[in-house]
This record gives C-alpha cells, sequence and structure tokens, in this order.
C-alpha cells in the first residue's frame, strides 16, 4: 500500500510518500510545496492543487491521509486552512484516489502511542519507524510523514472515510 | 459585464448570473446546487467544483462574484464552508475567470445602502433590482444574486482582489 500523507495549509503545505507492506516501511519522497504570499490566494490554491495533481501523477498513491483542522486556531486561519484542505482532496478525488482524515489525536496516538504527546516526540517517532538519517525539516513535512504512518497504524476499517 | 455570483456552502450551494450594462441588469440564471448528506465529504465537494465548471462553461461569465465567511458560525461550519469556497475559487481559477470577494457588510451595503440591513431587506432589494416577480428561493440563491449585484455596484478598482 502506498500512501501519500499530506500537512494542509495554503503557505507552506507539507507532504510525505511512503509504502507499508508487512510492518514495514520505505520512504519515496517528502517535502514542501510553498506558495508566494505575494500572489493572489486564488491562484495560490491552483498552485496547491496542481501540484499536489503532480505528486500524485509521479507516485500514485492508493490513498491520501490527510489531517483533520484543529479547532483552537483563530478563525481567519481555519477558513484558509479549510480553503486549502479543500482543493487538497479535490485533487485526490479528481486523480481517483481515496481520502483519510485523522486527528491530531488520533496521529499521536498512532505515532507515539499517546494522544496527547509533544510535537517532539512525533518528530523523533517519525525518524526513528521510518529509519531517516534526521528528522525532515519543516516541521509540516515531518508532520505529513507522521499522518502517513497514522494511516498505516490504522485499521482500514475503522478509519473515518468521508 | 457577466458576474457569476455565489454563496458558497457544502449542503446547498446558490448561484445566480446576471449582466450588467450601464446600470442595467439582466438575469439569464439562478438557482441551488445541492449535494447529499449521504455520499462522502470528498465527493460533495466534487460535485460542487464540477457543477460550477459546468456553469461557468454554459454562460462564460466574466467575472465571480463570492462572499467572503461570516467568523461567528461555529468552527465546524466555517471549515466546511471552507473546504467548499476552496473548491468554488478553484472552479473558476481553472476555467480561466477571476474571483472579487465581498464581506456581507460590502454585500449589504451595496444592495440596500446599510451594512446591517435584514435578510429580508436585502431579499425585497435584490427581487426590485432585477425586477423579479418573486423573493428567489431558497435563501442561498437571494444571496448569490445579492452577492453578484454587490460586484456590479462596487468600484472594480477597489474590489478586493484574491
Amino acid at each position: 500500500m502506498r500512501i501519500l500523507g499530506i500537512d494542509p495549509g495554503i503557505a507552506i503545505m507539507g507532504y510525505g510518500i511512503i509504502d507499508y507492506d508487512k510492518n514495514k516501511y520505505k520512504v519515496l519522497e517528502y517535502g514542501a510545496v510553498t506558495t508566494e504570499s505575494g500572489i493572489s490566494k486564488s491562484m495560490r490554491l491552483k498552485d496547491i492543487y496542481d501540484n499536489i495533481v503532480s505528486i500524485i501523477d509521479e507516485y500514485k498513491p492508493d490513498v491520501m491521509s490527510i489531517e483533520e483542522l484543529f479547532f483552537n486556531k483563530n478563525a481567519k486561519t481555519v477558513i484558509t486552512i479549510g480553503e486549502s484542505r479543500g482543493v487538497t482532496i479535490l485533487a485526490a478525488i479528481n486523480s481517483g484516489i481515496a481520502v483519510k482524515e485523522y486527528t491530531p489525536l488520533q496521529v499521536k496516538q498512532a505515532v507515539v502511542g499517546y494522544g496527547r504527546a509533544e510535537k517532539a516526540q512525533v518528530q523523533t517517532m517519525v525518524k526513528a519507524i521510518l529509519n531517516l538519517k534526521e528528522i525532515p525539516k519543516p516541521d509540516d513535512v515531518a508532520d505529513a510523514l507522521a499522518i502517513a504512518i497514522c494511516h498505516c497504524h490504522s485499521d482500514i476499517m475503522n478509519a473515518k472515510l468521508r
């Protein structure tokens, strides 16, 4: 199974592609898509959409795993992340792959085994689980890999399909 | 100038297409795109995107006029509207038309002349300005037409381009 993990955002979107087979992980690629603050929001959304379509086209994942929104951010941030999530999910659906969503609590539970784990603990476990030499930077990339791992750890039948 | 007004949403999205030339309005079409609550959110977002692309393809508006989000709704609603706004804006950009956003205050100011007007006043003015026999239903449709009128009334140079 090949999973595309996404940490959504409009200025920076983290992504990571991993293969998971019989409890073994293989990292294929990870990185961040950034958009310029100087261009219109519409064009930034298009940039994100086009980049995700390209990534899916290149790596052909079976599923997109994406984090559900925090509710405790300010309203303006939530709206903007909502918009970028909308085009991210659409990129998956228009490319014919399924989308699964996980809460931050589910991601931490899956990666660290503890739903209230600190960010540093999550990053350390991502590095260990995926056998990476360093913790991927920026944080959005490590988060995207954590979200991809979460999908592997989850019972797919119990996953929240939206 | 032909304007596509949109009142975004995931369960129901209002739209209206009007021509505006030398202070005269002509209504071409209005209605609501609805999505089934029983299908996945991903597919509902795709439905909205596909419907808007079809509407743009049929009527070839010059611009999409869309309402900015209220901030006072609950977080879950804001996120969902954000996601539907994201795919709505993307449909415009991928179809090659510009997107303008207006706040509810700007819409009321433009349609009624008073930023704190009641919904009923806005609807009555939409009916009068567009010379309609009845107030379009549901509210989302009347709102979409109000948003389209707002763009006509606004100084385009001062409009908020995103």
